[in-house]
């Protein structure tokens, strides 16, 4: 499964876990990369000082490179930039902000930068800022999503033609054949959200990894495209947001409805009525906990027999 | 790229160009079959004497197996599986209705019959009532779309584990990289709609391929949740139906402003004020008129390309 993204990232496979809210602390990271990917803390959930804790704790837990996504609209974005400088963080994954206002620090830091877009326009953006390699996230994914709902099968092959380093695809991914799937359209790696999120590692709480287990087709849908369009598991609050945007609700009652705090009620504390639960579309391939030693050796025995297939037609 | 697919429809390549409302006629149909792929007329914008009338051009046009696609809802069912049947068409593709009701007679009439689907359950549905293979249409499909709004990549990976009949893959397919991605996931073939609807052989307006090859990503969009999910390409329409679903329009109003004829105006007539213009994702991957002679020709170079990459990656 080796491609040039391993070498650029020094890992073994090129399978991402991405950067989650509420899942991916330490132990998640630390575990993903043990297996010779590329484990990143998800900073979106977190103080300066949080993120701090968790980036010693994974350096404690693993000798392999690991990584930060950073959403870089966040408040503490500047904070959050200084930190893993000081703390000499191999990889970041930036998100969600405009790739030109840290790359160059941060690779005068000696750090891999990588960031993550959703249409043509900004994967070119990013390459002209400098960054190491892209991901290319499609409408599969969980969580905050592109404007214009390019699928992940499309947008891996719109963009792969188009940059000349490294092109990671995400969304919707959760099995070795969709790795192999994406290796066919010249993705050099993949970002894995869901699978990982319900991992026995993530931080997440039970009750919510329980309703990733139990979502069929269909449960999770694409909100709030008059804010930021963002993908939400089938619950109470689902059905709250679905009525008020079938009513054609404004942007400001839906950011009321939304309220504060509503993904850490959800993921973290596993408040299924209030919360606000964020998972990708391929929640309905995951049903059952796993951990990432299992999840791992899946992916790749999945690979292979897609590899075989693709020869054998 | 042979696949058990292509024996049981006896064709050399399974690559099937969807049988598409006002673009899916006799010459796209026989120019699809005449270079090794299944070639469908659309049935679904044609009174019954015109289906028949087509039915015998493509008989005329190509000595190879070709297919009509029938929707199941349509007023003019009864009458078209007549047709089909006493035309002794080799292959009959059916959507949007119950697979159970015309299967078996099909089938007695030494008919091959393939199932449109949306999700597993479906899938099922379909297999249980004796059908040859199944089309899993997915997100970015244009035109009529399912209501779980899963994508091509979840979509066919959900299904193709669980069924024993052969699986085609459909939506946002418009290269031969995708086909190979599909592969991957356990697909013995694929539907493309986009890709022929706007190539030479394709009756479509001259204006609304235009419209397609100047199409780029967000260009399409899914509409008509109330009613029947829709996909529907950039426009006065488009924006139109934006405006009415945004302040929260009803089944009522929308159906209103659907009205009637509005795909012939806007595919056929190719007025693309008033048409109604149904287009898949893909149509930012397609950019330039093609002959369906060049379009296989590039498929099945990319496919190749795609293998080798999944080789050597």
């Amino acid at each position: 499964m080796k491609t040039s993204l391993c070498d650029i990232l020094n890992i073994e496979y090129p399978i991402i876990a991405g950067g989650m809210v509420w899942c991916s602390g330490w132990e998640l990271a630390s575990a993903v990369s043990n297996e010779g990917g590329l484990g990143l803390i998800g900073a979106g959930s977190m103080s300066s000082a949080v993120l701090k804790e968790h980036i010693q704790k994974t350096k404690a837990a693993t000798s392999r490179p690991f990584g930060v996504n950073l959403p870089l609209m966040s408040a503490e974005a500047d904070n959050n930039i200084r930190i893993v400088m000081e703390e000499s963080v191999p990889i970041v994954f930036t998100s969600a902000g405009n790739p030109s206002k840290y790359t160059k620090t941060l690779k005068e830091h000696g750090i891999k930068v990588v960031h993550v877009i959703a249409n043509e326009k900004f994967a070119l953006k990013a390459q002209d800022a400098g960054v190491d390699a892209v991901v290319a996230e499609g409408f599969e994914a969980g969580g905050h999503n592109g404007k214009e709902e390019t699928t992940t099968l499309v947008l891996v092959k719109q963009i792969a033609d188009k940059v000349s380093i490294p092109l990671i695809a995400a969304g919707g991914i959760a099995s070795g054949e969709q790795i192999a799937a994406m290796f066919c359209l010249g993705a050099k790696g993949v970002q894995i959200g869901s699978l990982f999120a319900a991992s026995n590692e993530s931080s997440a709480h039970i009750n919510f990894k329980n309703a990733v287990f139990a979502a069929m087709e269909g449960d999770t849908k694409l909100f709030f495209r008059k804010l930021s369009p963002t993908r939400l598991l089938k619950g109470d609050f689902f059905t709250k947001v679905e009525e008020a945007e079938s009513r054609g609700a404004s942007a400001e009652e839906l950011l009321e409805l939304i309220g504060i705090g509503r993904s850490r009620k959800g993921i973290f504390e596993g408040d299924l009525a209030n919360g606000e639960l964020e998972i990708g579309q391929a929640a309905s391939l995951i049903n059952k906990p796993l951990s990432v030693k299992e999840i791992f050796k899946n992916l790749l025995t999945e690979f292979d027999s897609a590899k075989k297939r693709l020869r054998y037609e």
